[in-house]
């Protein structure tokens, strides 16, 4: 498949290496080969400086939509005017449409589809909303036979950085804003984030998508985060709430209410414990219940794999015809490795006899086996025994159970238990 | 498209309610009914309780493939032997299949997926993993373009109660295990759930799919819960861990390895706030970074949902045979409500002069309004302005932004912020 993408900034590059990098895993998967033809941009630089062949670069659709090979567009040069413009003549001239415009659909998301339509194309969004989650293709694959009754999103990694960092920092709304902008969080000018319309932006998506309704953009009340203060914060932990920032559209008896409001969320509730810059949207569905998707809300990778992954879906179903034979999992024979393979972070339980030098020995037997201890708690225990609680440092699983088979052969040691250790993250 | 159903157990009951009461939101996203034609059980009361026609009800695969116009075959009968025999017979007849069945496609699922490929006819098991969460639709749609890099997955629920209740009542593991089976979380007989098995066949399934290897149940080394004690999870919480029983896969340097192992998770991390019977992937990719998709892991509607998922995705491809035309988001026109019109719970902080009666002024606007107050804090604050914050019980948002208006007439009101309070849920 021929494709062109209009635009060449952050995630239109992103895109690129994605299709790059993963190529072998794509073309395993779809059984063809996605193949970039041109890249439109204002400046020739940034598309030879991403290894692209002069005649890839071009300044106008209309080099794009004379070249009948291409059969699908990228759109992701953002706003509502030209990219308005580029999309509707593209799908006019029976262009398919795989776009992260949230701008864009959240006005228009009813035209494009009906224009879509009517021309026999696709059109797909999925990264407008929420980045790399996966999002909108589940609500309206796997999710589809729900009743959605409503649905509760973090849906802004700028304004959830700010409340997390004032919720942890006990700092105020200003200092930390300032910290943000330093580290790339926030915009130099943050009002479309911290006032809350690009929250909304996505809600209007999402509530078009979920209710089967046109919703945009101006129908979506939004409010933000400025007026939020240290004493909200504290009196909110007191009572065990936690601020977020929260996007909702719900439907009640029939109609549709969306809006976006600085919000208090109980500390159990799992939206509570999405934290930093990450995004998340939990959903009431009738009868799937409770869903939560979570991650990376932008970003040029996340908002990538989103883009890719509208461009190989309809890859697949141009493809399809009415088969199954192209759609199967593809299968390849990788080696598997065995466990004791393995390197983790352990913590170990022992029983073992409180008595002298038992400690020095079965710390003597980590060592034996090139594991280093990061902590060890030793609390008495009833009827002459001690237990033990170890935190080792990274070591092989091989390793570890060598270290278990040699304290097993001792009569001090009653017993030994392990559990793995995820590791701390970012 | 007409279907059957093999098995009317608890799940076949859930899917046949959801297709009957979400019936008319499925013609709309389909353009066509999905009517099941047989309902196969040894039992045929089951099938007759359920409101069928007594034509509906069979007791043989034969009927089923005897009647050209069922196209796709539901099997929710559960175990490898039996339902082994009736899919490979299905899909060699050139039925479609879907299926919840976890221990089956965790023994057979590269056989079933090349000869469904074989005999060009469709076979998805969406619910066989993690019930009603969007899972293995994203990883092979929305997540296609990423290399999945590694896995770990909260897949069991009963473990996952067990353990959040030893966590949260410093109750030991037979106390808890014991409620569980009380309260309907444990089986009579909780061997292959405690013990990870359980766990360890859904690994098998994510395992193959994200990795694109085979992996089948018996590869995937596991443990259980059944060793973890009070003073494991003590020493966990002082270290700031949470237990947690996790189904892990990885790729490392081109080799793939699985396990269920228990595991302490840093009381940071997304799957550490994942408690009771709820269920939670989380994935990490490139170029996708970090994804959680969390929900409920089993129960009939919430497995049906994804039963159904399948079938209306089998159908959508059926129909659609290249063209995009029926692939639209259809769109109503639904009312849309303002959100003044919304009930909600709030919290309102006040700035206002530190003086006599105020505090019973405040008061009283709100019980003006028929809003009841549930808590009430004043802070002193400097230059004779006090603060209080308040939460209220249920109100409208009309009533809210009625108060606000009258509070703001008065000339010992400064300030007025507001935020709704997302209620607590089971």
């Amino acid at each position: 498949m021929n494709i062109a993408i209009l635009g060449c900034g952050t995630v239109a590059t992103g895109t690129i290496k994605l299709l790059q990098n993963n190529r072998q895993e794509i073309i395993k998967t779809l059984g063809e080969e996605i193949t970039i033809r041109k890249v439109m941009d204002l400046y020739p630089d940034k598309v030879l400086s991403l290894g692209f062949p002069k005649e890839v670069y071009c300044s106008s659709l209309d080099e794009i939509l004379a070249d009948e090979s291409i059969s699908l567009i990228v759109e992701l040069i953002g706003g509502t005017t030209a990219a308005y413009s580029f999309i509707t003549r593209a799908l006019k001239a029976g262009r398919h449409i795989v776009t992260a415009n949230k701008d864009l659909i959240a006005l228009y998301s009813k035209e494009l589809d009906t224009l879509a339509g009517e021309n026999n194309v696709f059109l797909m969004y999925e990264a407008s909303v929420a980045g790399g989650i996966p999002l909108l293709g589940p609500l309206r694959r796997t999710l589809a036979a729900n009743k959605i009754q409503s649905i509760y999103g973090i849906l802004n990694g700028t304004t959830n950085y700010i409340l997390s960092h004032m919720t942890k920092d006990g700092s105020d709304y200003l200092t930390v804003l300032k910290q943000a902008q330093e580290l790339g969080f926030a915009e130099a000018n943050p009002a479309s984030d911290v006032g809350g319309a690009d929250a909304a932006r996505k809600v209007a998506i999402l509530a078009s998508l979920a209710f089967h309704t046109r919703v945009t953009y101006p129908q979506v009340h939004h409010e933000g985060i400025t007026t939020i203060t240290e004493a909200d914060i504290r009196f909110a932990r007191q009572e065990g709430y936690v601020p977020k920032l929260l996007g909702v559209t719900r439907e009640i008896n029939g109609s549709v209410v969306s809006y976006v409001r600085p919000a208090l969320v109980p500390e159990s509730h799992p939206l509570a414990s999405v934290n930093e810059a990450y995004n998340a949207v939990y959903l009431v569905g009738d009868p799937v219940e409770k869903v939560m998707l979570y991650g990376k809300g932008a970003g040029a990778g996340p908002t990538a794999s989103s883009v890719a992954g509208d461009i190989m879906e309809i890859c697949r179903r141009l493809r399809r015809e009415g088969t199954a034979r192209d759609d199967l999992p593809f299968y390849e024979d990788k080696p598997l490795m065995d466990i004791t393979e393995t390197v983790n972070l352990y913590y170990v339980r022992i029983l073992a006899a409180d008595k002298p030098k038992v400690l020095a020995g079965i710390a003597g037997a980590f060592g034996d086996h090139d594991i280093s201890i990061e902590s060890l708690v030793q609390e008495p225990r009833k009827n002459g025994y001690a237990e033990l609680m170890i935190l080792t440092h990274a070591a092989s699983e091989a390793s570890l159970q060598a270290t278990i088979y040699d304290l097993m052969q001792r009569e001090y040691i009653k017993e030994v238990n392990t559990m793995i250790v995820l590791e701390e993250e970012e």
